[in-house]
């Protein structure tokens, strides 16, 4: 029943870097507002952003042992998606695992539970999206899963899916929507220019998207 | 029922200034100690204040339209505090209407929901005091009311209300207070100043405040 | 029943100040992965750390008389633990009180509550690991304790003990086990410093920790 | 600043009563989906329910003295509504005090806090609505006030407005609207008995209510 | 992109009745301990279970349309699982949509948001396990999905799986998993039968599953 | 450092069982408002209550094995109360490890975790206090302690300390303080008999107590 999947399909790289750099909020609302993680889980720093392709952990409470063996999945640009079989806030991984992920080129950390060593993950910078900061130490005793679909702070995650990440939070693309996504997040993006320099000179959303007769049809009373 | 008030009275711009000037704590305890919002909602970048008058919103969950209609009646030195009908955390606002608040003079936004676009909001100056942040996307298919009272974070805020906002959170000032409460605040700095020299050359508060009779009284016991 | 205890023993300055130089995640696996407080208390700003002698507070909900008795008790090198007897939130301390512990040599508080002008503290220098951050006010009517055994966050603290604190949380260390736990946590210090230039080298944990033998034999599947 | 106002004004029994007969739910929908005390507030035991007029309570955190001064101006069929300057979840409330409010005709507590006792409470036929079950006691030496607007749970209180509580939570009515609402509770009760029947029958909402239409120009595709 | 899928495959009626009659925790084990829906989804009341095939919603906050939309889609036997798109504790279900369900055959709700009239519920014997009891009416304005695949409570649930409910909470099967977890099961509950009655004859569990040896290993020591 | 302590001291079973009769709220204020658990420690079910000697377990998140050690310790009128070494919700404990408590004579169990087969659990008349009711399976891997001292969600106990637990929680008296401690609640219990009488004939707790000097002398004003 455990398992570890080696050989999983990753997007095209160029795809995965600029759908990062399209930002959270533009490729969640790109793919129909669909594949945010959980709002629980943060930035240990703020600044950092992240397109990379997904690397997934189904990991016990408080056990980082599949940590482990998932590193040795990693390729350059991956990111490790670690998913718990129980809630635990416990420090799963800290400055030496990242030391490791770097090695590999590994360039992040989405986790549904803790994390430790936050300062020096800082200085390395290494950037990781918890639900807490705990230097509780983890066990290494109960199997789990690497490379197995899992559900993370909420949100289906498949080995090889695209993660987005920055201040606003996490942002899953399924693999094989990539390239769609980004396609339709680049032209969300050109788009928000010109309206940026529109509200920016003075014009209402109101009148811009249109607003008034769809307010009024509805009831909306001025007094 | 949905409604938009226009015509609101806001406290004198001067005194609106001088209570942001005065800090959350001193103006809370100088109106006896009420009119804070829940601690939850925080500042989503450390470092900016505010004093300005409300111009409030009562949202449907998920659902920003309300939003737009708010900005127009917004005056320059006025602040957004959208309220919700029912819990949520979704992102309700983002650098783009940050960029139309801006372009009116309206200086920041106190929410009790979500919001995104972290990162942009902080280059642009922008500051927001939110109970969460979160890119998920909102819809606009509900009314709702602007410039009605409201309870935001389990606290009553009307329109034209004053808003001190800093680090240590949100705190409501009665429009028709705001001067009364301002005199107040500003004898507490003044106090303030002069106890914190005290207390830097080494004095106790035991005996600035002369507090060791009423210990004693109450059965405090040294051993 | 409400009492202050006076004379209190500490533990030698030079192994408390060592133990914070070890840091919180490191002096919690020295001894044997205890003694954190709850996840939830957390630093007021980034990259402060300590290693200090515990003066206990057991103070009422909402009430922060007993900070004032305690500061009188401080030492150099102290830090104020403050445990609560029902829930609160409320802000009990602010800059004159870190003002007035500065004064004495205090250098920090840990609380099972709320703190305010969070922005000063900064500036002042003084860190605080906190539930929350809150202006809300406290009153003086209640008497509670000083320096008597307290459930802080979760965790048994005794006055005198060692408090290690910095961006990953807080940790307890009992006043008698210090030196010991010091050379433990010391050890494992130079043993990871070993294990990071392994690892930054490329060799996976799996071989560096002799893993692979015991995950087969736990039933581990490659596909 | 801390007061008791001791003549309330309250809307007519015979509409409070009522108004308590046609339950939470369909008196929230008939104020047009206002007047809900959030969802953390619960009755203490199932299949009470009340409709009362508030005799509303601003308390100190873990002081409980001003129930004292709000039970002598309790009239038979008044409800207590007790609101907090900041949270608390300690025991505010237990048999004695039930036994007081009987005496005087009270007949149940809304409470933004704790309650003990719960189990004479329930022998009693004493509702109570709370946030917590806790014996945490509480002290009597900070005053608040009695019959002032209070925000409860989220929600405005003022006194003499209408409290509907029931299994499924707790509803304020404004008193000068309170027979308004009901009138049009009662109207949707009538018309939901018609429903019911519908629905028993096996006709589905989507042809009861028309729906079919609007879900197809919105764009719902049936696979 | 919003779709109903009508035809969806189902289990065999026996071994889904079966199933249920299994519980929670059984059936939990018997898959490897894994389906669990989050703990905050409990029972509106004691003592209700069921095995049933799901039919999945995926709904907007607040907004309760698809709901009626499928209900239509329920066969005898079936349960309505209903996950959102942004958190939310409204009450998008009550009294009416249960009379509708039950016409129908249907047999339950499991809801990652809230439920109201739960008084009614019981005494028709409508099981419903829910995030929250909230009267919080819903709106009908935005689309959402039937019978597409869903993460609820942080587990994913395809439409045609068995969902096994109790008072212990909420379990998933996978469709095509069904017959062979119930096999495990049963077993499993044959084999309870005899520990149990061991146990109660007083023999220990550290001898009855023969773990002194494995203890002694790890160094437990006796004192 | 894990190990079981085997002789531990046990207050006299008739004060343990008159602790019991007296109830959490009595016993609590008879020992000066200390000793209560964390208010989110429920019962399974209503209407159970106890005065027992602990059995503590300190156990590893989601790791029963303590549990089965512990049960040994195990004499008649024993309560086990388990606490972790880092927070879990999972289901430590069912119906085969209450069937084997019961058969040595042990009356319940305190657990600031998870707890399952909670209708076979009431079915056997077998007590449980909890923080989460789930059916989440656990592992035997990591060792624990039996009858060391604990923090149990928040608060010290010590093996052979006095639980009692009722519908409003749980308490706990330290071993030695158990005579005087039961001593003040019955005192207190034969009082409140007498303050019951005079406030069911309609005194005023403000009269009986004697508070209106008090709180006009603190400023309370009547309008």
């Amino acid at each position: 029943m455990n398992k570890v999947v080696q050989n999983i399909k990753r997007a095209d790289p160029a795809v995965v870097k600029a759908l990062g750099a399209c930002g959270v909020a533009t490729v969640h609302e790109a793919q129909g507002r669909t594949g945010l993680l959980a709002s629980n889980i943060r930035p240990i720093y703020r600044g950092a952003s992240l397109g990379a392709s997904a690397v997934t952990i189904l990991a016990a409470p408080c056990d980082n042992w599949m940590v482990h063996v998932a590193i040795e999945q990693v390729q350059a640009g991956d990111v490790l998606v670690l998913a718990v079989t129980s809630p635990s806030d416990a420090g799963y991984f800290g400055d030496l695992l990242a030391t490791s992920m770097q090695a590999r080129g590994g360039v992040g950390l989405i986790i549904d539970a803790g994390v430790r060593d936050v300062a020096e993950l800082e200085k390395m910078g290494f950037p990781v999206w918890a639900k807490a900061i705990s230097a509780q130490g983890t066990v290494k005793e109960t199997l789990g899963s690497v490379n197995v679909p899992v559900v993370c702070a909420g949100t289906s995650v498949n080995p090889g899916d695209v993660i987005v990440a920055d201040d606003d939070g996490v942002c899953v693309v399924k693999r094989d929507e990539a390239e769609a996504v980004l396609a339709k997040a680049e032209a969300r993006l050109a788009l928000e220019e010109e309206k940026r320099a529109r509200l920016a000179a003075g014009e209402l959303g109101l009148d811009m998207y249109n607003m008034r007769g769809r307010l009024a049809a509805k009831g909306l009373r001025y007094e």
